[in-house]
């Protein structure tokens, strides 16, 4: 048990979920190791949500808010840190949310699908076609689902798949702890912050947008400004580091 | 297949080869986690030995040299990665070999002692005892080994093992790619490095150490340096990122 007055009781804590979640086949063996990569970006940002971050969430929910069709595609490591929030952003927004999953399997599919409803989420089924450019079983998707959207949120998405996406001419914004990777780059929008943080931000941020809000956030910066920021922050804060 | 000619070959070989000791007990959930941590630390290093680490690898060759009884602390992740250059280290400098483990079972130390075995690794063997200051299974090592050692190297070392050792009076040699981490910070030496990079540039310093140029070593800076280079590498990095 980590005692929860542990500074880093929050990071240990999903580290241990995930842990858990590989045992049961949730979670792939890259996961989590795509997972270490994000603890470790997220210690030079300090674990917290940075206000450049803040500001790409209310972003993202002004996106999700103009969309006609958003889709939420949740992954093995989403389901296992974040259902709970996926819950609360569909709650919120009425996105669809579709599994996607890189290492891909019926029987991961449904066992995922199984623990997003659990905890309230409504998952979209269907037969998964070959819709995105991209090879063998990681071009499946669901027509009604990620095909159709016009914006798609993509938490802890893969570089292809993000590129992919983005070439259908799509709105992509992607949660990404690593402002450096090819998903940071790709993304019409990337939040860079850790996922259970900056998906509840996303919902209160859908949940409190007043009037005309939307439209001044939408002429926001575009996205090289956020992982500009992102680096700036880490650039900071390993100067210190050390003192 | 990853193509060899891709550039990030070293870095996504290592992966995969963990992901699969993974699947066969080897490597823990917890040890892909610690790898992809230390993945994104040497990602932003250049994925390369840097000056100062290569300095820490020759110091760390004369300490293994001038030591009475050396001992090379391995656990899964560098068994999985680097079974081979273990093997290099010890035939140059006949330290001994034990297997120790955080997550520690006595079916783990067997596997992980043939698949050293395998790579012509001589690992030491016996009944550990609780002969380290640490709760549980973690106080478990050899007293031919790890507890009569004077100098012990321990790749991929935790912070509370490291500084039990460090309490016991020893010289310890870490090999850590996060200069922040308390192991980095708790050694008497840190190698930021990466594992299969560290290690035979260890053995070549060892095998090609000239007369009187150890002694010379052992004067060289302290560990905070090292920590300082590391940070001052991965700022410089981080600043010409999107460039």
């Amino acid at each position: 048990m980590i005692p929860p007055d542990h500074p880093r009781y929050r990071s240990l804590l999903a580290r241990e979920r995930l842990a858990a979640c590989a045992r049961d086949g949730v979670v792939t063996p890259e996961g989590l190791a795509a997972h270490g990569r994000g603890e470790a970006f997220d210690y030079l940002l300090g674990e917290r949500t940075t206000e450049s971050a803040l500001l790409a969430e209310r972003i993202a929910a002004a996106m999700l808010r103009t969309a006609r069709s958003p889709v939420i595609s949740v992954n093995g490591n989403t389901a296992a840190l974040a259902a709970d929030s996926i819950a609360g952003l569909q709650a919120a927004s009425r996105a669809r949310v579709e599994v996607n999953l890189f290492h891909r399997t019926e029987e991961r599919v449904e066992k995922i699908t199984r623990l997003l409803e659990f905890a309230g989420v409504e998952v979209l089924t269907g037969k998964a076609e070959p819709l995105l450019p991209l090879s063998h079983s990681r071009a499946l998707c669901l027509r009604e689902g990620i095909f159709s959207a016009d914006t798609v949120l993509v938490p802890l998405e893969d570089g292809d798949r993000c590129a992919a996406l983005v070439s259908l001419g799509k709105q992509v914004i992607v949660i990404d702890l690593n402002p450096l990777s090819r998903t940071a780059r790709t993304a019409t929008l990337t939040v860079v912050d850790e996922l259970t943080r900056a998906l509840p931000n996303i919902t209160r941020a859908f949940r409190g947008m007043g009037p005309g809000e939307g439209e001044r956030l939408m002429r926001s910066p575009g996205n090289s400004f956020f992982l500009k920021a992102a680096l700036d922050e880490m650039r900071g804060n390993l100067e210190h580091a050390l003192d």
